[in-house]
């Protein structure tokens, strides 16, 4: 039982918070892992049969969705947005904790009522979802879709409200918008590619229960 | 004459090369710029009526397209993509010069005539310019969409081709691929939204003539 398994994770700020987590369940990757100077993006691991990929975060549903990798760490974000039927996410890390709220200028909230609107433009990274939340109750939301930097669209005149992940909501403040409301909160799930889970199925759940060990010793 | 234009620049590899034209041109931005810790996005200048905002190299067209900012610099491979018919580049600076090509497995490429082809399976940051490139000759690509990384997809099984920029080929070498062809040579251009540019010709004019001459000096 020697065939290979891939999991993805994702670059950045959430790959901080997941490692410890990736240890516990006790995966040790390769000395080049942590060589910022690597431009490595596969990885060896101290389990013979288990590599690591690192990619952007909205490319590892990608990745697991096509078979790629059988697992990885993304952020229910990401899942929304795709909706791959492939994935499914056993398992909440509750790391990456955001969530996910429609912001506007504050000048402009004092004249506005959202229950009101009935097409609206919004600037996000999120197209489906916002798209999604809206028409759930009639409203056309016409979406400019933004890889960054939501939050200068209303101040340059793209658009008077955007979607985008909020933590602390410093950067809202600092860009003079303020929340309008919450579409979902988010936090990073471990996610498994279902053909794989079925054709391995004793392989995969391993795994998933290892993380379920290392989440409970956290 | 006070109106305001802002100018979007690239963030990253590209902005180092845009600088040296930028202050050519007479544009000096406020000291911000330059700290590597500041989290600000949108930056005054020198000149009172010029801002800039920075962003990621594919929303610099989205920015400009819309209106958001008037003048930018994008490569050609983003303005090929997005197709934008608000935007017209008229000037070429050469700078970021790479160009986007096919590829596939070195051992692959051994028995595989392009010519044959009729269906595939590609993995790219631009599905458009690939669909396009490939139906100009009748062949149907089935893109995958990535945000990057798409230099693992042909040994993780995603798919067997390829499209992506290539400036000296060590990343195609280090992932035991090959070039089969070219696509389109890339570089980046100053770009300005076509109604600003209507509205207020002599203000707009006057910057693509200022770029000119930074680049004859260059």
């Amino acid at each position: 039982m020697s065939q290979k398994l891939v999991i993805a994770l994702p670059k950045g700020r959430i790959l901080k918070e997941a490692m410890p987590l990736l240890r516990g369940a006790g995966i040790e990757p390769e000395a080049a892992f942590d060589d910022p100077s690597s431009r490595l993006l596969r990885f060896k691991t101290n389990i013979p049969d288990l590599e690591i990929v690192r990619v952007r975060s909205f490319d590892v549903a990608t990745f697991v969705a096509f078979g790629a990798a059988q697992m990885g760490i993304a952020g229910n974000d990401v899942l929304m947005e795709f909706q791959y039927p492939e994935i499914y996410a056993p398992l909440d890390l509750g790391i990456g904790r955001c969530y996910m709220a429609v912001a506007e200028p504050a000048e402009l909230l004092a004249d506005d009522d959202p229950g009101q609107w009935s097409h609206i433009r919004v600037a996000t990274k999120y197209p489906e979802i916002t798209r999604r939340h809206f028409a759930a109750r009639g409203v056309q939301a016409e979406c400019i879709h933004l890889n960054g930097a939501m939050e200068l669209a209303p101040s340059l005149g793209l658009c008077r409200r955007i979607v985008d992940l909020v933590s602390s909501g410093e950067t809202l403040r600092a860009n003079g918008l303020v929340e309008v409301e919450r579409i979902a909160d988010v936090s990073s799930r471990l996610i498994v590619n279902r053909a794989a889970a079925k054709t391995r199925p004793e392989h995969l759940a391993g795994w998933v229960d290892r993380f379920q060990e290392a989440l409970d010793r956290a």
